[in-house]
Formats: C-alpha cells, structure tokens, sequence
C-alpha cells in the first residue's frame, strides 16, 4: 500500500465535504480486534472462495465465450459479469492491504487480461449483451443491467487505480466508460439498476474525466419520467416514478433505491448541488424514520425484493437483502461525509455489525443473501430467498463478492478528518496514521470493543488538533465516562481540543449493559415484543439455546429484569442472560379468551451476527413480553 | 329449473357420504336477505359484466382466433380461455335458476358454439397452445395450464348438464376430455394447476364413464414425485414436493393446494379411499389449525400467492387471493358432505361471509384478488395484487368469474340431508322444498341473519324426519334458545326428532352480540390486537369512520368495554360502537422507552364485507388493545 491509498469515495478537493476520508492506508485494524478477524476471514477464506465459484459458477467461462476459449451455454444470471467485477474490486482492495498474496495478484491480473480480450472493439463488454443477445445491446435498459455491470466494473477499475494494482482494468474500464458517454451523454436512456451513477462519479475523481460526472448527473436526473418499461413490478420498483428531486420515499427494489441515493450524493457533492443533497436527506429520514429494521437492514417484501410501507417491518418476512445492507453503509458513508450528521455513522455502525456481519457464517464460506430478524418453527427453508441456513453460492451471486469488497476495504470507512483534526467514527482497535494540516498524526487504539466499552486512545502529534469521538446513539449519554468523567456530547460528538504533543492517552468508557429495546408502536409486526441489544450489537435467540422441550414461539421475556452479560469463554462471544417464561397451555388459532400462562424459565441469547452456526433452527429477535407484565 | 336440478358436486349413490347435498333446484332464498342481495347482484351486475369483460378483455377473440373469425395477438394470460368457462359455468347455474334470462341463455348458446367450432378434430381445446405454442402442447404441463383449462371446460358442462342447458357444451368437454383420458390414462404426466381431478369426477358422475374417475385417481396419486420443473417457485409451490399421502401440511400455492384438495376428496368418496381420505383430513387440520385468516382466507405470501409457515398470518401482507377463498368453501363443502363435521360447515359460513363476501364491490362490478386485512396509511395501493381498491378487471382474470360461478350455485351449499333428516348448515331467509325417504318436506326459514339471530322454522311434512340445526362455531352455546329454552347440541347440531306433521315452527336464537375476538398467541402479527365480530361476521374499522385527525395506524381498543350494535338505517349493515383511545405521543422508531400514551375516543365498525366501499384509505381488522388494559 502506498503512503496515501485512498479508499472507496474519495471526493475531489472542490466537493461539498463536512468531512473528508482518510485514506485506505491511514488504518490499520488490530489482528485479534473483532475487525480483525472479518478482515482476515475475507481476505484467507471469502475473497478465495468467492474466486472458486466464479470459476464454478460459470461466470468466468461466460467471458470465455466472448474471447472464444470456453464454449457451451451462457451460465446463470444475465448480469453474472457483476459478480467478477465485484471480486476484482475486493481483490484490489485487499492487494492494498496486503501486497505479497500472489494467488490473488494472479487472479487480478489473469481476469483483466480476460476482460481486455473480451472487450469489443468499440469498448463493449457485456458477456451476455454479447455472447446470447447481441442484436438487444442497449436496447431493453430496464432489464439488461448492462449498466449495472459496467459500474462495477468502473469500480472496480477505480479500486485498482487507487490501489496501484492492476492498470489494464482502468484502461478496459475507461475505454468502456468513453463509449457510455458517447452512447448515452445526449440520449434519453437509463438503466432500469441503478450503479454506473455512483461508478462514474468515482471514475471522474480517479481521472478528473468531466464527461463521466455529467453523464452521472444526467442519469440522476433522466430517472423518474418513466423513461423505463416498467414490466412486472411497475415503474416505482426502478425508481422511475417520480423525480429524485422531488421524491419524499424510499420505494421499489431496495438494492437499486440505495445504489442510486450513493450515486445521488455523489453527483450531488461534486456538483454543488443542494437540492439534489436535500432530496437525499429526505429520503433518508424516510427510510430511517419508518422503514429500516433493528439490524439496519432493508427491504420488507419478497416479491419485488422492496420497501414496504411505512412502519410495515415484518420480522419473519424480512427480505433484508445483503446487499442492501452493504447498500445502506455507504450511502449513510457518503451521507456522512457530505453532511458530518453522526446519526449517518451510527447507521453504518449498526448495520455493518447486525445486518452485514450476520450475512457470513464463521466460515467465511456461506453468506445468506436475504437476512430475516425471525425463522419460525416448521419454517420451509428450501426456498434461496428464504433459506433457514447460510448457502455457499446463489444462482443470483450478487451478495457474497459484494462482501468480499466492502470487508476488503473496511479500514477505510472508519475514521474521517477536516481542517482541524480527525473524527473516530468507528470504533475498533488499531492505529491511525496520517497528517492534519500538514502535521503527522499517530493514534493507537486500543480496545474490546464492541464487547468491551473501554476505549483507550493514545495520540502522538508534533501540532494540536481536535480529537472527535463519536458518542454512538444506542449510548445512554448520561453513563458515558471520558477519563472517569461524564461528558457532554455535541451534535454526537465529545470534542477533545486538547494538546496533544505530549503522547496523551485519553479512555473513553461507554456504557456496555443489556439494554431492553421498544420498537415504535405503529409497528405492528413485532408489537408486545422487545429486543435486547448490547453495545451496537442486536441480540437474538436461537432454538439451540433454550432447554429441551421448550419452543421457542412459546418463549416470553420479562423486560423488568435486566439482561446480564457475560462470556462462556475468555474469547467467545458476550451473551446475554434474561429471565422470561414459556408458555404451558395451547389454544385455538382464533377465541374470544386464550389462555397464555408462562412458567418462569431463564435463556439466553447471543449476538444476531452469530446466529445460524450452528444446526438450522428457528431465532427471533423480537420476544414477546411476558402477559404478566 | 327441473325439480331436481343437483348443484354443484353431487357424488353417487355409492359414494362415502355422511351427508348428501340437496338438489338446488330445493332450495330457494329470499330476496330480501342478505344472500338474497348477493344472488340478485350477481345476476344482475356480476355475470353480465363477467361476459363483457371476456369480450374487452380478449378472451373470447382468443377462441376466435382459433377458428379464424379473429387476428391480432393473443391476449391476456395464456390460460384466459378458464375465464370464459367459469362464466359458463356461473351462466348455467344462473340459467337454472332464471331460465329466462334471454341475454344470458344467448351467451351460453353463443360461446358453446364457438367452443365446438374451435375445438381440434381430436378433440383438443385450447386456444393458446392452438394458435401460439402449437408445437408445446402437452410439453410444458408444469406451467401450461392446459388440464386446468379442461378441467373449468369440464366443470362448465357438468353444470350445464345437470341444469339441463348447452348440451353442445357438454359434447365438447367429453370428447376433450376422452381425448385426456387417451392422452393421460397411461402417461407419468400431470398438471402443474390442479383442477382437473375435482373436474373429472364430477363428469364421471354425470356421466357414469369411469375411466374419469381412474384418471383423477392417478393424477392425484402421480402427484407428488417431482415430476414436474420446479422452475422458479420450487416443487412444493406445485404441491409436487410429497404424494398427498404422506403430506401433513398444507404448502405452496393457495389455490392448486386447495383445488387440489377439493378433488382429493371427490376422489376418496368414490373411490372408498379411507387413506385419501385421513390425508385430506389431516391437511385440513394443518390449514385451520395455523395457516387460516379470521375471515377465512388464505395465503400468507405475495411473491408465490402461497401459504407461509403455521401461525404465519401477516395482515397487511395478507395474500388471502379470492380464488383461494373459493376452492376453501368448494373444499369444505366436500370433507362436510363426507364426514359430517360441523366444523366444515363453519368454515364455509366464515369464508363465504368474509373473504369471499368482501371480494365483491357493492356495485357488483369491482372485485379484490387479495383480500388483506390491514391497509396501512401511506399504503401504495398501484399493484394489481395488492390494490388500494377493487379493479373492475384484472390482467389475470381468475377470481371474478370464479365467484360468478359460486354466487350462481350457492344455494345448493346450504342444506344437506341423510337417510333420516335434513340439516341446516347455513342460515339464511328461504324456503326449502324436498323429500326425505320418498316423502315430501317444505321449510319455510324467516330470519334476518346474519344481521339478527333469529331463525324460525315452519316445517310441513307428512312423515316424521329429523330436522338438524347447525349451532355455529362462533357461537357461545350456553347463550343459544330453542323455543326460549336453553339448548345442548352435540356435535355442533341440535337435532329436533318431532312430530312435524302439524306444521310446526321452532325458534332458534343465536346470540348475537357484538364479540372480542383473540388471536393465538404464536400469531406474531396480530399480537397485542383483538378483533370484532358479530355472528358470523367479522368486522374492521376504517380511516372514513374516524374523527378527523385521528390516524388509523394510532387508535387502540378497550375490549373491556362490550361492542353496542345498532343501525344507521333500517336496512343498513349493524355496525358496532367501541370505546378506545388515540396515541397522542410520537417516538423514535427503537428506542428503550416508547410513550404509548391514549386520549379516550369512541369508534365504529363496520363488517368486513363492505370495506372498501367509499373513498380509497387504511382500514383495520386487528386493533391494537390499549395499554391500559
């Protein structure tokens, strides 16, 4: 990695920017840190076996087609060239952090030369586009995703250019972004999945290409006059019923609402363009304010993977999709930097802990592409959508190399900077090495969390700056401790100016006790129920924790009694224990008097991400409050 | 009307029966009741607009096409031709009732004729695989529809038959359905929409050829060994996945499970099949007993219209398709004339009240296809599937002429008899006309039900019979009145064993007060929410009856204050008056505390069979119960 590897957005010196990025180089994240381990599970076990199946799945040999090495049918989804994308930009990232792995280097240099053969003349590349429908190029935009795949491949490209591995991506991707513009810089066409918005806006910061920013802008702004066919799930599932600018909800395909906002906020930064940023913020109250569940996942509906309505948070049938997940972290990412609002980072937090860590087993090797809050009892689990376990490749692979990249490069979303000093928005142990103002700044960090509230950070600078901590917003603020005492948070941060230059260690102690959470009362889906959390983690129970016999439908939690944490083992997981009861008498499905008499029992829970390690059964993340209450 | 026109499914004199079904040409139903209204509007508005749609709509050019009298594009759904012979069928069930009906009598001759015109030399009648897929007939049976398009051809001719109208009809369907016999008799092959076993044995017991008999038997048993492509939704979406046999849940979609099971059951009673018969017993047990709406319906999931896992019963994502509701009455109606359980007798009164009553716009003309009973505020009603109000016509056209069909024969759903008497499994105002054992009977039933609970019976016979009356689930028997007195049924009936011949009346009074209705508690999305109900009726409240500015999403109940029912007008639905209370507070959408604090309100309700009847807004079958409670 060089000394300033930038990471995943980088915006250009003239953009509208509360806060700036630090590079990808700046961080580094402690080995035996929770981090850690995401980081090295991605990068010895996800990121090789995301490798495999592309080999597997038929995704490689589909641009092997093109080039005339493989023949035989098309394999699996249209867009499968996606998920090559995908994994270059994760190889990419990961080769920034960690230069030697040859099998990966092999892999990125092997794929692009792929890519470069596999490139028409004009700059073409769409496997499918080529190989199955040729006489259809550009030509059924709401279905084709052939501007979907081209934005990851740009990002991708992007990727390798910041990292400074792998120069023939930027040039087969550039050659294909040049044809975009020519294809597209005056027509009326957009692509029914949105991507190459966000894509090209990195492209231009990569290349200072100004035809790439307008072109971005242009498909912001064409999206919503239902230019697209609107097919089986209507013109809202594309986001092409109303304008972005005067939308005021999230709606339709969860995955393509959130690709598009990222896209929107980076047109929105680079363009100075208010409005565009304030529709963005609209929705994002939106979205926050009624549609998100516990985890910080999205998408309430199966059938066109959607937003639901306002406050309609299914546990059970919560599609959640993984990708929509990673979606949601870096558009409050790029929300974030644009505004400096730290509700942004607290929603990067919760879903990159809950949501996006529970997609992946332990194993690094099985990913759930939909992530439910509630497996039922009798629940069919042979469904893709629904599965009662992680599956080690989807038919549609979006999700698992779409991990791949975002681990890859996670160091990079953790801390942010401005004129003045840094802000440590995510909390992991580490070191912080970088300059403010011109000045080298050096932190470590040193910490349990998230199992552990202590944080203690140690700063070494030759000139002063602010230190910013973030205050997260699960955190009762009244029981947070800065050196023993209490403190008082601005807009979600404790504000350190201090003198810093003489290598001054500073402990913040956030409060780490089970908490009892209440979900709004217009949600129906889970009303008489609580969560438990600790620390940004969402909490769970599995069927393999409670006493044989019991079911878990049939489990109640009393909320008067507080949680109590604690470890099985010196590095496992913290559990919580919570005293409940279980239901004794059975009844009708419908009556006018249900008996529902608990017998008291204790059980414990464990961390969603954790959930389903172990053999299938049901979990829920919502109990339902013992009658007694 | 014959004097012993038999309704819809009339099994044979050797077939397993509890119970037998009365001629429908026995039973005649007041104008002025309820069902009355229903009959006459289905008359008047439902089937004549069933038949102008078939024409707008392109279904009956489809068959024009296939003699040449039309050209352009095939239109609609591949299997429209079932809509033009549920129409028949609805048209010959209307025709024996109203033999009159001029306009009516020339659709049936009309269509009849151009179905034999259509119809191959061998006997094939399709028109979609005739005029667009000639070269797939029979090949793709797992989505092609084709038996079940037969099998609504078959259905229409038995009723045409037995009300002694089109016998061209009934030419056209056997030589088809000889030509199936040919096809299928031998073959590993059947139908991935089930409805072709139901039809089959009803045409053998019109027809006396077994060989329709044995084909139904081999197609349900074939059934169930994966011999059909999965494709998108999985076997079990097909009820392919276990033989019916070895199934103990119900699965996948409604409707093909639930017709499925209608012909089942035919199947059983004439075949003596105990097995087949505990099978469909045991279904039923799984599908009442977690995996049924309080209306009646079913269908927990949008994306495969399929049920979910037990207790899984979202109401604003119920599915609850019209056509679901329909095949649960035809089914019902089966597994009562088998074995005589009370229970399928009020599961037909709760669903025909209900889910299926509610599908209907009072205008006649507008239908729902998803029966949800939740409209949330904020709801985006622009999905054909899950529309803020009925639609006149659907790009799938299954469900209007689907109750066309139902609406036309239901009198013939509301008696049945055995050896010794007549039982009275449906109230409502008529008379009924029969014999028992050779000697005539004449019931003359006044009633107001199911808005009052009064029922009186005049019974004129000559020879002494046991006149059963049917105590219906909902009702609290220690309430119930014969004659003033109170009354103690077995098994759901009492049975009156009296000296009729001097012209008896009897009174029966069901109480009918306004009820609180609990869910059970492994029903996660209703929990904490009671319902109301009245007599069979279930009821909901909507956005239109509440005070201005007060939010449905926001009002709670008090069930500890009785439901007071009473009228606006004198023929006005009974609505009933509840006392409650308004959250007045908003919240975060988690958080450890949420204010759930309620001003005191007092609301109405009105069944849920006329929702939807005014302006277009959330309505509500689950309330909240307020906190106080």
């Amino acid at each position: 990695m060089t000394e300033s590897t930038p990471g995943p957005v980088h915006p250009t010196a003239d953009a509208v920017a509360a806060l700036r990025p630090l590079p990808l180089s700046a961080t580094t994240v402690a080995d035996d840190s929770l981090w850690g381990t995401w980081l090295r599970r991605n990068a010895v076990r996800t990121l090789p076996h995301c490798v495999s199946q592309l080999h597997a799945a038929g995704a490689i040999d589909n641009l092997r087609r093109v080039t005339g090495e493989a023949d035989g049918d098309f394999q699996n989804m249209w867009f499968a060239d996606s998920d090559v994308h995908k994994t270059l930009e994760a190889a990419a990232w990961q080769l920034a952090r960690t230069p030697d792995d040859a099998e990966l280097r092999a892999f990125l240099d092997t794929t692009a030369a792929l890519l470069a053969k596999a490139q028409g003349e004009d700059g073409y590349l769409n496997s499918y586009y080529t190989v199955v429908k040729p006489e259809q190029r550009w030509r059924e935009l709401h279905k084709s995703h052939e501007l979907y795949c081209a934005g990851h491949l740009i990002q991708a490209a992007v990727a390798a250019s910041r990292a400074g591995v792998g120069a023939e991506i930027v040039t087969v991707a550039r050659r294909f972004a040049d044809l975009i513009v020519d294809r597209f810089a005056a027509a009326n066409d957009v692509d029914g999945h949105p991507e190459i918005e966000t894509a090209l806006v990195e492209l231009y910061r990569v290349t200072g290409h100004r035809p790439y920013l307008d072109l971005a802008a242009r498909l912001v702004d064409l999206r919503g006059h239902g230019l697209l066919n609107p097919e089986h799930f209507g013109a809202a599932y594309l986001q092409d019923h109303v304008p972005i600018r005067e939308a005021d909800a999230v709606a339709g395909h969860a995955v393509r609402q959130l690709y598009l906002l990222a896209g929107v906020v980076d047109v929105a930064v680079e363009t100075h363009d208010g409005e565009l940023l304030a529709a963005a913020q609209r929705l994002w109250e939106d979205a926050f304010g009624s549609k998100t569940y516990l985890t910080g996942a999205h998408g309430s509906r199966h059938r066109d993977e959607a937003f639901g309505d306002p406050y309609e948070l299914p546990a059970d049938r919560a599609y959640a999709e993984t990708c929509a997940a990673i979606a949601s972290f870096q558009w409050n990412w790029r929300m974030l930097l644009a505004t400096g609002d730290v509700r942004h980072a607290d929603e990067m937090e919760r879903v990159l802990h809950n949501a996006i860590a529970g997609s992946t087993a332990l194993d690094g090797e099985h990913f759930f592409y939909s992530n439910p809050l509630h497996l039922r009892t009798g629940h069919d689990g042979s469904h893709e959508d629904a599965p009662s376990q992680r599956l080690s490749w989807y038919s549609c692979a979006c999700c698992p190399p779409n991990l791949a990249r975002l681990m890859a490069s996670l160091p990079g979303y953790a801390i942010t900077t401005d004129d003045t000093g840094l802000q440590i928005q995510l909390y992991t142990a580490g070191e912080i090495e970088t300059t403010v103002d011109g000045s080298p700044v050096r932190i470590a960090v040193r910490t349990g969390y998230p199992w552990d509230g202590r944080v203690e950070l140690t700063v070494t600078t030759a000139a002063p700056i602010t230190l910013s901590l973030r205050i997260p917003g699960w955190c009762p603020t009244e029981d947070v401790r800065l050196d023993g005492n209490p403190v008082e948070p601005v807009d979600g941060y404790v504000r350190l100016r201090r003198d810093w230059t003489r290598d001054m260690t500073v402990t913040l102690d956030l409060p780490m006790h089970g908490r009892i959470v209440r979900p709004h009362p217009r949600i129906d889906a889970v009303r008489g129920c609580v969560a438990l959390a600790r620390g940004p983690l969402v909490y769970c129970v599995e069927q393999a924790d409670l006493p044989d016999g019991v079911t878990l439908e049939d489990v109640r939690i009393d909320p008067s009694v507080p949680p109590v944490a604690g470890r099985a083992t010196e590095d496992g997981p913290v559990t919580l224990t919570v005293a409940g009861g279980v239901r004794t008498a059975d009844s009708a499905l419908y009556g006018s008097a249900i008996e529902d008499h608990t017998d008291p029992i204790t059980f414990s829970a464990l961390p969603y991400f954790l959930w389903g390690n172990r053999k299938p059964g049901p979990m829920r993340v919502w109990i339902p409050v013992a009658a007694t209450e």
